[in-house]
């Protein structure tokens, strides 16, 4: 065993917001006052950019109490920031370590975070300067590797399952044609929640469309014209990540075959925005008014609230997520001297339980995972298997109930 | 005091749905099952459709523990409508009501519902048949004249207050300018709602722009400007109902200036859609992309989720709305012969109470009420009034909390 480090820690938030990212912020204090390698604690504005330009705060100053309700609120409190660090960049972040004592570096994010812990760490052993570099899961996304699941991510299944409850009742309510673009661009884990709250085939989302496959208009068009005929309504879930068969966007192969109609939603060089944009949805809506000639067509992008809403966060998800951040500050504490990533291990049995454990950054860092073949069906649907994969993050979701309607005599 | 009538009752309900549309429908079912008065209890699918086509369902037969369910089920359970019935639509209304022996008929929805129900009663009786007919209201746009405020407001209002809590933290995070769009044609009660839960002036949205004021592009660049100078970041509410000093929506304004950006958001007669479509959102951040040059500009276009939402739900919002159904049935077995409206007024003192009245059909029909000045400020800010008018209504709004960050020595 390896003698354990001692030196100041420092520890950063980086890329999309979620609703629990901070429990994970307030995990890794709370556990990190309790171990005396760690002789300061700082916190990074704004990720590595806090770190190159020397923006550090002393957590160790705030109170437990702030701590609490800082847990609680979405969204990076230390401020985040969507930054590959060159290796010029990582050169003036060592010399920020070494001018503070830090040998300790967290990062909560995604797998570019992964990426940039892994770099600092094997820059920093370059110069014969020893860290422990460690990463801390977070994604609505819900693609990073080795982990069965992200922190943040229950929290957003949560809503967007929420979410497509509410609006398939008022899409029974007032009949027609509904597009909701859910989060997503590589993977459909978010998306798929949309189904979590379904009783049968009744419900909607009738149609799920993934990034895992191929999006073809025309098969689009024609599910939809089956859902509609069937149902007299049709409720669809689509993730903004939709793309053809060599990958390029949906919205920007729309934008190409019918420019005027799209614009604004590339940018001057000529990249389709997904995110913060209705583009995607009232593209495809126009698309079923034009071509199917149905009346009621309305979309809704869900939009930033997916990954922010304060409101409707999955117990599991901020229990899971404080619990990442107390387990980087453990495992950098307990002199084996090794980098990593927490990752969550499902534990066997019929009531839900995870443990958390350490896997190499190396593991984690850029390639991302998809939804495997188990949890989907066809090209327009989820399998159960994802159902009971996916539940239990989110906490459960209390059905919707109809009315009897006995018919009058 | 006129003799009470005997005969069956039917509800219906109407316009666009709310979270708590059916706790009205099990508030009053509840109520009428204790009064003799009512012989039969019916529901007409979809509103005055269901009435016309003679499509009614036994309510009588539904079991308490489903209807508990129903209640917290959003969206019209019985099924929604939009329509005006004609003179000879009415017509044949009576006849639905003739043979079933309906003498009884409520309808849940907003001012245009109030209006359905005056014409029903005014032809019955011109027909020289006897009906009480009672309004009972439900609007997220909170719009309807006499009640303090309307059921389904408390619970939208709720979830835009959240929905801008969690988006002012996501904006905090990674900074730049974002702008949400707020249902609301006519008045800006819902799009207010996103203030609920700012702290101060640092907090989001720093700029609110309501259909009671006229839009100025100009100033709005304006007013971004400043905000972005001040606090290096800006998020902005806009209802969707902005206009011109004409009361041409912004949208149609700036489709006919310039027709391809906005392609899509038209129908085939030019009107524009402003529900159920990004095509606000996009084309005012598209203008500040453009005319401020601010490259991070996104929009989110709330959309149906504020109106059904079920994980969200005002626990005040959902009490008044059970209340004012069973009120209407109350009212109904009086014996007082009256027809009307169910509102409710704010009873004096420290802790909210509410009670609720009758008021005539005519005083609630056709008109709407905006908000009034004492809760406007200037042309961008809502004043101190309408917090203190809405909160009760939402339920408290835990606040954000920030860490504390103090710099590292």
């Amino acid at each position: 065993m390896a003698q354990v480090l001692q030196g100041a820690a420092v520890i950063g938030q980086s890329g999309g917001p979620t609703a629990v990212i901070n429990q994970s912020l307030v995990g890794f204090i709370e556990e990190a006052r309790r171990h005396g390698c760690f002789t300061r604690l700082l916190g990074a504005r704004h990720g590595v950019k806090g770190v190159i330009k020397g923006d550090l705060v002393d957590l160790a100053r705030e109170a437990p109490e702030v701590l609490e309700r800082v847990a609680r609120t979405p969204a990076a409190a230390l401020g985040s920031v969507r930054q590959k660090p060159t290796a010029d960049d990582v050169g003036v972040m060592l010399q920020t370590f070494r001018k503070h004592g830090i040998r300790f570096f967290f990062y909560v994010g995604g797998n570019d975070s992964a990426e940039t812990a892994h770099i600092v760490e094997q820059q920093a052993a370059a110069q014969g300067f020893e860290m422990r570099c460690f990463h801390i899961p977070k994604t609505i996304d819900n693609d990073l590797r080795v982990t069965d699941h992200c922190p943040g991510y229950g929290s957003a299944a949560r809503f967007v399952a929420h979410a497509f409850q509410g609006d398939d009742r008022d899409n029974r309510s007032l009949p027609g044609v509904k597009i909701n673009v859910v989060m997503g661009r590589h993977a459909g884990w978010l998306t798929a929640a949309a189904t979590l709250g379904r009783r049968d085939d009744s419900d909607g989302p009738h149609l799920v469309y993934l990034p895992e496959r191929v999006f073809d208009p025309d098969r689009f068009l024609a599910d939809v014209q089956a859902v509609n005929t069937r149902f007299k309504r049709c409720v669809v879930a689509v993730s903004e990540g939709i793309h053809d068969a060599a990958g390029t966007p949906f919205l920007q192969v729309a934008a190409q075959q019918s420019g005027s109609a799209l614009a604004g939603a590339q940018d001057s060089h000529g990249n389709v925005q997904l995110s913060g944009t209705g583009a995607l949805g009232d593209a495809l809506a126009n698309l079923v008014k034009e071509k199917l000639g149905i009346t009621r067509v309305r979309a809704d992008t869900l939009g930033y609230l997916q990954r922010s809403f304060p409101a409707d966060v999955s117990p599991v998800d901020a229990r899971e997520a404080r619990e990442v951040g107390r387990a980087a500050a453990r495992a950098a504490a307990d002199g084996a001297g090794t980098s990593g990533s927490v990752a969550i291990r499902r534990l066997a049995g019929a009531a839900y339980r995870s443990e958390t454990f350490i896997t190499p950054l190396s593991s984690v860092a850029r390639v991302t995972k998809d939804m495997p073949e188990e949890c989907l069906a066809g090209d327009h649907a989820v399998a159960p298997a994802f159902r009971e994969y996916a539940l239990p993050l989110t906490g459960a979701i209390e059905p919707m109930t109809d009315l009897g309607l006995h018919p009058a005599a």
